[in-house]
């Protein structure tokens, strides 16, 4: 296992991938009347959720233990949420925020479990988990039905930011090609974003 | 924490439980008329869910990341569960082969467990988790009432799966008996299949 | 990340709040009518879930793996609320005891999180969740509204006395003040037992 420094790139993904997650946890919360301590909890578990599953599965250390600011990041979201009103944080425009955060998660998830040595299908996995897995916590908590119980394109905009993640690492090592990995991330979190914003406009699905 | 090589025996008891488990996972989404996508989510939980806790658990690296096929047989199964009728994958038989999983599992975990130095109660309770957790996972993500929750001999016949596994190979150890540890397994395996396959066809169950 | 040997007070807090904890798992499974495997489930999944999700995180070994008695305490407790009547585990006294529990559990995940270096805002979440995600886990898998989503003061309790440990034990290194550590502890455990006792005779809640 195979320490690795992620660059700048994927630290900025990681903040921003946090932050939309927690704020989304923390409104579920508030939307069903809780108290701050709750929307705390729905912030952690749906921001860092993902990624720390992630990180036990590859074997690294937990992220959000041993940076001491990550879960003051979760915390701060919730008291944003406390203090603001819940129709700030709904509709078309928090959905593409979210969509954003899901495809930064599945490329950074991705990235990390290559950088770990992980083989390309367990990796794209790795992807996908980071995406989808905080929100499904979330709603298996809230005892709401789960986003993966339904045909809208969520999981799959996160599996394809994953896989041309993992494609595009892997061929660019195997051939050699003087590819960046930032550009291949770029295009990567491109195509999984717009996907799920092109879902959400013309509320696409897939068939059962 | 003394790395073991395991057995062929147990490989391939593992490759069995982990597509049988995955079939029944894929089916239940398939079921709901669920897309693939969650199909392939629901083989992969219930197909690596339990062996997944037990790695964490034991300290083990998890046992589908560091191989490249396992997930890959998971998803495969998701395919073969959605291009055919769901009647295929429902009744008895089903059922036995579900029977014959979980027994499969709880002598591998157990066997992983005492292989990575666990004591007897711990080493027996990683079989329990091996051969049911993927399927209580399921279940609970998928918003139904879990096998735990019933009185069915299922839980039972993993117990005594895993409880002869591990007081077969202690008491081997302590007398060192010249009993091979693969008939150990394999009576282990029986007495788990035989116990589930009478519950199935009387309907047995324990109880409350 | 430094092994540390954590002093005879936590174990005893550490006995103290599995057995009740598991007592409160296999009382809820009785309630229901269960079996005595449920009842064991439960038990085990209360018991130790909490300090399990907190070892993983922290990256220590799982307590109840390497030790061979915990696990054998959670089924004891499981045993007992079998051959008991329920209404014996239930009303305020039983409240009071799982309040000292969560106290003493939310001590314990602090200081051991302290001891393994993590820093201050995901100590206080250790304590947190070493002291609450058992019973969530089991509310949860028996498909009850987990304590959670209620407005109760039950998590402010286990986080009122982590954020003593955590604060007083950094304070103390800080400042090197000859304070001893089971002063703090004894100090923390206090405050959230006492606020929870508080909260369970007059019902106080947050706000929502």
């Amino acid at each position: 296992m195979n320490e690795t420094i992620l660059t700048p790139i994927l630290d900025l993904l990681d903040v921003i991938g946090i932050a939309i997650f927690a704020l989304s946890g923390a409104v579920i919360a508030a939307r069903e009347r809780q108290t701050f301590v709750t929307m705390g909890f729905f912030a952690l578990v749906t921001g860092v959720g993902g990624g720390t599953i992630r990180d036990l599965l590859i074997g690294a250390p937990v992220f959000w233990i041993t940076d001491p600011w990550v879960a003051a990041i979760c915390l701060a979201c919730a008291l944003i949420a406390w203090f603001t009103p819940v129709t700030l944080w709904q509709g078309k425009l928090f959905d593409l925020a979210d969509g954003g955060g899901l495809a930064a998660y599945a490329v950074l998830g991705s990235a990390k479990a290559i950088a770990y040595g992980v083989p390309p299908v367990p990796a794209i996995l790795m992807g996908i988990i980071t995406g989808c897995v905080g929100g499904i916590i979330r709603d298996v908590v809230a005892g709401r039905p789960s986003i993966i119980m339904q045909p809208e394109l969520y999981v799959t905009a996160a599996a394809l930011s994953a896989a041309i993640t993992v494609s595009g690492m892997t061929l660019t090592q195997w051939l050699a090609l003087p590819l960046p990995d930032a550009w291949i991330w770029g295009a990567a979190f491109l195509s999984g974003f717009i996907l799920r914003a092109v879902a959400i406009q013309w509320r696409l699905g897939l068939p059962s």
